[in-house]
């Protein structure tokens, strides 16, 4: 048996014929539409032209998971609104039924991936897993038991905007001092070009060929590996933020693994190996605190549509 | 159907018959012995001593609930640790099942407060809460369908351990910062006597009868109703923190109840009212955030007998 995993995106709408082991089969990808209804039209057309081409028919597909940046109520299919979209109330899971007569679920973009690493990525031999994405912002997935739980109202997990630093820097999401202000890849990027104007013989200057707006994610990163010591100062104030997150999600959920997803996660172990050790400073969370396991993501962009096709279970 | 709730605490054992409505019908009490294997005889003890003074068998009894002030593994029956009293790797239900041929269950003590209050209390109309506990620290309890949600190692739900100002206020958990350090009555205190200090003129002062050793919980909150500034400024300031910890809890769980419980929610409605209006300010977390209620626990000092009573289920 197969599902439809759908990937809502700024930019683009990525959808999937994904087996059951995973595995993404087929593949289809359209622009994002300016509107809901032309979006759900392309949705539509997409999927059936990814069953037609591998002779399937609805009947072949055990339901349509679909994805989606930002707030969402799980229960009624409905999109409650996607800032970057501009879509708004959206009965999206009646809308695909219309099409198709099968199983439509939605979730938000950040539990769908934290689902698909949980049911078919690196946490899949873990019952209980907490991801974070750190992109532009830093969403929050987090599974109990095997299964996504997203908070009332599908409305929880938003593990990118709970205080790090309260009366901090300002958020996006009208606060003050939230994870996301310290820990997402924009916010790594404001830290190293503000440690660069204090540094002007930094190597970060060569790396960026003289120019501040080259700055990336992994500048500081890479130049800390060539030994550069405010490229260094970066990475390990960056690590104690990440660290402190993941002190508080073990305090709060100590589940069997805590995932990075997301830019800044293609560090893999070198940046799981500081996180591990800062950790291990505070001793997890408490003293004899048992072990929460620090991984990588693995399903990379395909996180979105494995993951959308995992909410169909 | 009845069923036995043990409150294990620091200076006492309390130990109640509750029926299936969470009212306690008799109850009983001991001082805290100084060893576990003595702690566990007078808990058999009293219960029996319970039992037999209402005519009844350990057949009429559908198990036996047990609250403990520290790291319990629920899921084997074992005290980790209670670190006030001594006890460490305590086969405890084990140890209780050989005198008495029935269900027992053990959980850290604020984990069964909030059940108590689930189950019984302020939240029994409500599917999903979360409860603090504002004593000598800040306990933590999750209520997710119903059911308690202790976290991996039932090592969770330590909401007392998540920083709200990363590099703050040194813990006693060992990192600096955490919500305890900020919410908890013993901070409270502190914050009172720092604002003393600076304030020879506060009505403060004569409501403690100048000595600054009988501050407690109510100082500030009283003298505020009294119209003192520095009063007023203490409480405003201790209720940011309690707000910030509420809106962090918001942001993650979106209970449908959010709970105060312990010394300081004794200023109920007064309290209250003041978290809201700051969550209020800060729409509950984010734009258009669904409402979580505030309320104060209602079980008081029974909570952990009832609390305890309701893990049999």
């Amino acid at each position: 048996m197969y599902t439809i995993g759908v990937d809502i995106g700024g930019m683009s709408i990525k959808i999937g014929l994904v087996d059951e082991t995973g595995k993404i089969v087929a593949r289809s990808r359209v622009k994002t539409a300016d509107t809901a209804a032309q979006g759900v039209n392309d949705i539509v057309i997409h999927i059936n032209k990814i069953l037609e081409e591998n002779k399937l028919d609805v009947k072949d597909i055990n339901g349509i998971g679909v994805g989606c940046p930002g707030a969402v109520d799980s229960a009624t299919g409905t999109v409650v609104c996607l800032p970057n979209l501009g879509w708004e109330n959206v009965p999206l899971a009646d809308m695909i039924k219309k099409s198709f007569d099968t199983n439509v679920k939605i979730s938000n973009d950040a539990n769908v991936a934290a689902l698909g690493e949980a049911i078919y990525g690196v946490a899949k031999d873990y019952n209980s897993s907490v991801m974070i994405t750190l992109g532009t912002g830093v969403g929050g997935g987090i599974i109990i038991d095997k299964k996504l739980f997203e908070g009332g109202w599908s409305r929880g997990a938003e593990l990118g905007h709970v205080t790090l630093i309260m009366n901090g820097e300002p958020c996006t999401c009208g606060r003050y001092g939230c994870v996301e202000c310290y820990c997402s890849a924009t916010a790594l990027m404001k830290q190293t070009r503000e440690k660069m104007l204090e540094n002007k013989d930094s190597k970060m200057w060569e790396y960026v060929g003289g120019d501040i707006e080259n700055v990336d994610g992994k500048t500081a990163f890479e130049c800390s590996k060539l030994g550069d010591n405010a490229a260094t100062e970066v990475v390990d104030t960056y690590v104690s933020y990440l660290g402190e997150c993941a002190l508080n999600i073990f305090n709060v959920f100590r589940p069997e693994a805590f995932i990075f997803g997301g830019g800044v996660s293609a560090q893999g172990e070198y940046l799981n190996d500081k996180v591990r050790a800062y950790c291990e400073k505070f001793d997890y969370g408490y003293k004899n605190a048992p072990r929460t396991k620090i991984l990588t993501a693995t399903l990379g962009n395909d996180a979105g549509i494995i993951g959308a096709a995992a909410l169909i279970k």
